[in-house]
């Protein structure tokens, strides 16, 4: 999306759910003279520097109001970023229009990103346009090929490899993002309670020799305007406290916040970070 | 297999990890009249029960002592069974004939079951004939449809049937056995740890509302000679400390060990038990 700096861009809707990801996309726009609006989501959003923009706060069930808002705020592009943990059905109290969505897709809605991609759809219908986070700040996006200093060896591509197809059968079934793989054999599986928590665990399980691999991947049929998974500093760091060697990531469908800070700390500690191409046939 | 009882039945070979299922085999086929001789895996059978039949103690790795124990000891049958936890390719230690083995299939055999599957088909190249635990002990097969006392409702046979389906995806990249699913979430996936404690983990990501399910699976290409996925006591008793409403197995491709004491405790804690059938298109 290039636009000539003559051409103001639309003012920019940010659904915000948890992390630092939402504040930095604030931050990106408001740098690019891009006027914001935040609707965080209740008990998601939870970084205080979301406080530095115009903003409300909105239960994740009440899908009227978060498209009302965004209207009466003249938003047409809107871009969902955070983190957001999945809600049970009876926490999500639906508006009677989320319920309307809800029963349209009925439960298999409540898997793992079937909410999200329901709320990108459902923006779209109302004449939103969905924008991807790495549109507003093309750094986050990861491209093939070694992305820090450190070299990965063949037996940790091979590692990363066997974890991209993992976390992909994965997501086949609408489920998790990410696993940890050490000489072929898989320590763990992510599913709901998030990539550092499985990070830690599989420290548990470690065998001996060189150590796993933490691998992240979008879903093969994720909307990739949709909350990518996304790496940061904490998970290079738990990471390395895990005896983890390197980090394997999707190109072009998973994040890094922080890009240069993530490298650099990487780079200190001694693990690789390498972007994944899928194969076709996965 | 249904053999006159004035023919009795070959030498039976039991090639034992850990856990309570090597030696409830040898009892079986010991009442039944027939010899027993049990190859305990260094490391992985822990049942002080195995010492009450003729035995040796074979590192996994090991692969051509384990054939020459076999043979030595005239055992036709075989059968493999208990858990082993998956070793690192250093732990294993290959003989020249399991490096040879491994040689052949690579580090996939490392996967999951990979190293099972393996056994099984060497065994059988040897001459030896590979016979399931269900066919010396048929209490530990399961069938279709609620097993205990305990009805399940429509949401938790809703739950039951998503985690089927993770379940069996996960098989198809040769990890993981078994979920917990609770409303369409999926709270834990099970990978290297054991199911008693991912079924202890769910507990930390439970949501609110009714409670979820267990669901164990055998993996859609599994051997169903080889060792299938069992549940046991423990497994019923952490279900329940962990807020869960019931277990769901996937008939013909799980096994319960003590059928009786596991649906008796389960009926008295309220769990539902039941046997779920495989869609074919799954």
């Amino acid at each position: 999306m290039t636009v000539p700096l003559d051409n103001p861009q639309p003012k920019l809707g940010i659904i915000a759910g948890g992390g630092a990801l939402p504040a930095r996309l604030a931050a990106a726009a408001k740098a690019a003279g891009r006027a914001v609006f935040v609707v965080k989501l209740d008990g998601h959003a939870n970084d205080p520097l979301l406080e530095n923009y115009p903003q409300t706060t909105v239960r994740l069930g009440a899908a009227a109001k978060i498209l009302d808002a965004m209207r009466k705020q003249d938003c047409v592009d809107i871009v969902l970023a955070g983190k957001v943990s999945r809600p049970s059905f009876s926490a999500i109290r639906p508006d009677w229009r989320a319920t309307k969505l809800l029963m349209k897709v009925g439960m298999k809605a409540l898997g793992d990103d079937g909410l999200l991609r329901l709320v990108g759809q459902e923006l779209e219908r109302e004449g939103f346009r969905l924008v991807g986070a790495h549109e507003i700040l093309p750094d986050l996006a990861v491209e093939e090929g070694v992305l820090g200093a450190v070299q990965p060896d063949e037996q940790a591509l091979s590692d990363a490899r066997h974890g991209l197809i993992v976390a992909r059968t994965l997501g086949q079934a609408d489920v998790g993002q990410g696993c940890v793989v050490q000489q072929g054999l898989v320590l763990a599986l992510e599913a709901i309670e998030g990539t550092d928590e499985m990070v830690r665990r599989s420290a548990l399980y470690k065998r001996d020799g060189v150590g796993g691999v933490l691998v992240k991947s979008a879903k093969p049929q994720q909307d990739r305007r949709l909350d990518l998974p996304a790496i940061g500093l904490k998970t290079v760091e738990e990471s390395h406290k895990a005896g983890l060697r390197g980090i394997g990531l999707l190109a072009g469908g998973t994040m890094i916040i922080d890009r240069d800070a993530v490298l650099a700390r990487a780079d200190a500690l001694g693990l690789f970070v390498v972007g994944l191409r899928a194969d076709e046939n996965q």
